[in-house]
């Protein structure tokens, strides 16, 4: 049976509201609350502890999922499980230890290691939850967007934004593995979930360099005149790594002959967008790609909402609030809300992120502090 | 101890995925199992029925509590539980069934009757959640908003939207109630929460007739050149009875003359707005008002989304999914997510309403279906 | 034959350019210059002093015309030139003196004394051109917007945005004056101009007190669900002189109770908005209402863009860059871009404002500028 | 003494108000009109049918300049006109024949020939009006913008954005040509220019292949987390003729595989974006790539607005309104607003095109017509 997820697991009397003088407990009240209960009534006094915290308190728990752990199982399950309708992917989620036993990497955001043997073909479906993935290795599948087949490759961030019909295929005789990130929990929580089935099989199986939606979108500061209706998520299918590594390239560069371009010294970052807006690629995730050289240590810095890295390359430390742990090349992590995170580069450290601040920045409940150089916040 | 809110009660054999071949139950898909329980991982192809629904299917169940039931509780606890620093508010929370023993009307709504003693203070307080009130009966209380007294009375709704410091105080010897929403549990899920006490006094005692706020705002079309910048949400604390009766009026009238005012034949509603945007008063609540002429039944609508309605006046019956509730004033109901509601008006009736509308439409994850005259949809 | 309106008037000569070492005069570079001629080019070294000046220069005088003056010449011309279709209005525009005769009060903005006999009908016709009304004295016009039958009475500021459908006619047996705004001179000049004849009788001659867009639109802060669509114009008909009054009144009185409400010290105001937005009531024209207190003097303030305003009611003396002006009701003044204005009150003084502005804050051209207390600026 | 642009030449009796009654000229209207001569007043029903067209009957024509005309003028200018302080910049301008001899491509764009000699500098400055430059032939000049050294190459679109510090350097030991285009009459007209003068050399002579803010800004769909803040203008300085042209082809292949990619058959084009928005690159400025194939002709078209083409390469014939023009390569044509533009292909044709549009639709007054197959509109 599922596990929780929203449950109170703080008293008031561990909190700041602990000052507070709760009613004596008679037998006039004890009767009042058992009327509470059986109406459906539930009073704020015994509670605000829990539900408005002085600042944001996650259940979700600041964990590391390894990728010399998860990688093997999802193999294994490439054994032992089909890939078809009804499961429709052979995808299995990050749990996140504090969220109930529920498949939630986050409150909001969900990622999963995908696994698709050689010559499998995951279904076409599609689905209000919007869809990425990013591949850390591997290669030779093609993700069919509306019947526009999209090559798969090291590096590379991948768009499935909500209602779009697609399936996957493997194009080759090894499996490839990557990872999925949406924002199922955010749209369970709020029950706005629509899904619709497509045909069992992809709509094509021709496998192009470089996918027609790239061809007319890929080409900076330009868009073609025969689409200019506004889009509220980006019509870019496949975010290529030779560009993702070629910007982030030439930020260290820039820095190194003395201009502004890293978002501080040692650490380039570039964020992905919808070039029709300029705003994050899908209306609720944010995703982006850092790179801190070897040596560098990122400033502390907290934010309101969720985030998921994965080390795309080399190794380092991470300290998400108070602890630490090594990370290498696939390791994914979990940043809570609130939870201050800082990277410590041994080597070139690559990472990928994806968060759900574009729900709260919609929302004017986004939030950010930064750690001083002193230790202070600023 | 807390119950469940987001747990799967449903399996993918009770849902459109059971068609899906799920793997052979043999020992080492019980040994996979185990290994991804141990690593906090859990597969999609188990999940999916519950998490990825057709459409969207709330745990959330449509409610009714009625006035008459929930007032008198309202008054016993002002007898049985002080009010005051720490319980901060003598609010007493709808708690929907469906969810598990939480303290939410929705999944994303807080709807609360507060009760406040003759003589009585609720000490100053802010927090990034939203909040307004809503009264259906009496008057004699001043909100304190950021040091602006607002009067409360009957037919008013009254603004608190995050991070502004209020406090109560009933100036009057009778004590008075009214209802409270909120984004409490979006806040809560979402993990957005911030909290800071203020004066436990509240900080003014004057008792005008109107606000400051509502000097310099409530003027139909004029903004004052004092305060051009932009505001995320409104900054009228007040919106009286008297005006949004006499704009209700106004749309029966107009459609009497044969004019297009009504939003459908005998259904008068308004919407309250942030007059610096033209769009929500606050960005994660919606706030409007429906009027049903005596003998009008409302169409069929459901909604991505929930809302809670209070009748204000009149009597009349309301139709939620398959379950019909007679109702009258004071009566509160929740409409879960892409539940279809439809509303018999035996008298006039007068419907407060409230949703969480913005969130989505916000994110594009808006949908509206209307039911067509001859039973299908439009 | 009509007269200049955007020669140069300057040359290089007499402006920070002159350093400028023009080319020597040859005979080969007369015949250059006039093969220029010839092939239709000019050379930006000729003109730049004139074209690109240190900061606005505008040909548009800061000018005023008295009510005295022009509201006889408006009632003879009633005795003379009959109203109807063709002419379309017996409307008298002031036409600034450094704009070449042509009937502009600055380079974007007509601003016009209409009048209408006893009885007498201007016909409906629409057009793309931003039109609006402001009655400084007088009453007993309904202007019939798109069928809609408006009342125009002392104080009222009444909007007929582009493309709808409008014609005046006077119930009364008295004449009526009162003044038009538009953004004639700017759609001329950008060529942007559409026009349609209408019906030579108006389509309604019902006289109600209000119409019915003030009936569903005129309710603080409420928007009536059947009109969400978003507009680019206010769908708000009339401005009523009650609630501008008020407005005012009650910053003065905020001011006076020592809170902040007004511009500056002394000097109250309200800007006209578009409820669905909260912007100016209109894409290219911003219309606002100016109170000062007897004795006070407003800060020296300049903008990109122009004005026109018209005293209300009081006495005072406005200084125009150099020049200063004594002004009583009915006086009209234009004030060029970037050109200082200043209001000296003597008694109570009402002043409505019109300006192009909303134009340069859409193209991001707008700027201001605030003498400061020191006589710099700030 | 330069002449006239915005004056009257239509009178109402050219018109369908014709059907006016004009008032019966007496003594006393003379004397009535000389009264309103005396007073700065002109009557609209004079004037009406000069300022009020049924559609946009533009001033300007739709003129045509040749580059083998004005480049050898502009290489003329080169021996006899010294670059430098003052003049500014050795550009001639087209001058719309009928604009009254103001230098004016048409009411609201300026189109220059820059000219730069062997070794030349154009001396630093700034100003409100925003520019840009596109290169028809040649290479070897960089344009310094803030410091930051933009090469200069065929087929680039270099921008300028308002208020930005730029310079011109000669690298080479041969001259250069391109155009210019700005908004220096919209700005003129309207009163809006603010001008600072720089460093009379350019604060940099590196020549480096792409400047800093093309290495920050030109990787497809990212942008710096360095630099996340709205930015009115396009931060791209270059967009490069590799990308357009593989834009274009691209268009065209997806045309011939069968998909949708071009405005219609056989016309691929591209719209130059600013990669923070979606929208044009700047706030008064569209620019556009278009490419026709040999032997096929664009659809009729007007639009609200004016706009200036340059021949990239190839040769066809272009209609306007009545008139047919044969193009070749650098050729230069206007085409005035509400005016329609065909183009027919003789070779494969490409077309560099800029436009004032986003003023109008920022404004709301934009519209466009289509010729329908059957030769009427769509």
């Amino acid at each position: 049976m599922p596990k929780l997820v929203d449950q109170a697991d703080t008293a008031p009397a561990d909190t700041p509201y602990a000052a507070h003088n709760q009613p004596k407990d008679t037998p006039e009240l004890r009767s009042l609350y058992d009327a509470f209960d059986a109406e459906h009534l539930i009073p704020l006094w015994k509670e605000i502890g829990d539900l408005m915290p002085m600042e944001p308190s996650s259940r979700a728990h600041p964990h590391l999922w390894r990728w010399s752990t998860i990688h093997p199982l999802a193999a294994k399950s490439g054994d032992l499980v089909p890939v078809g309708r009804g499961g429709e992917r052979r995808a299995i989620a990050l749990a996140n230890p504090g969220l109930g036993g529920r498949p939630y990497a986050t409150p909001t955001l969900w990622a999963a290691i995908q696994y698709l043997g050689p010559r499998e073909t995951a279904p076409e479906h599609r689905h209000t939850q919007n869809a990425f993935r990013f591949v850390v290795e591997g290669e030779g599948v093609w993700t069919v967007v509306n019947g526009d087949p999209v090559a798969m490759r090291r590096g590379d961030f991948l768009l499935t934004p909500g209602w779009n019909f697609h399936g996957h295929h493997n194009d080759t005789d090894s499996p490839m593995a990557w990872i999925d990130g949406l924002d199922i929990p955010f749209v369970h929580y709020t029950d706005t979930a629509f899904f619709e089935f497509g045909p069992d099989e992809v709509s094509t199986r021709e496998t192009p360099e470089r996918s027609r939606a790239e061809r007319l979108w890929c080409h900076p500061g330009m868009r073609p005149l025969s689409a200019l209706e506004p889009m509220h998520n980006s019509p870019i299918p496949a975010y290529r790594w030779e560009h993702t590594d070629r910007a982030l390239s030439e930020q260290l560069a820039l820095e190194d002959e003395g201009y502004p371009a890293t978002v501080e010294p040692g650490h380039a970052a570039v964020r992905y967008t919808n070039p029709t807006t300029g705003g994050d690629v899908m209306s609720t995730i944010r995703a982006e790609f850092h790179r801190v050289r070897a040596g560098q240590q990122t400033v502390g810095r907290r934010e309101v909402g969720s985030a998921v890295f994965q080390v795309f390359s080399g190794e380092g430390t991470v300290t998400l609030g108070d602890a630490q742990h090594r990370v290498g090349t696939g390791d994914l992590f979990v940043v809570p809300s609130w939870t201050t995170l800082s990277v410590q580069a041994e080597t070139d450290l690559d990472l990928f992120r994806f968060a759900d601040t574009p729900i709260f920045e919609r929302l004017h409940q986004d939030r950010v502090e930064v750690d001083a150089p002193d230790g202070g916040l600023s």
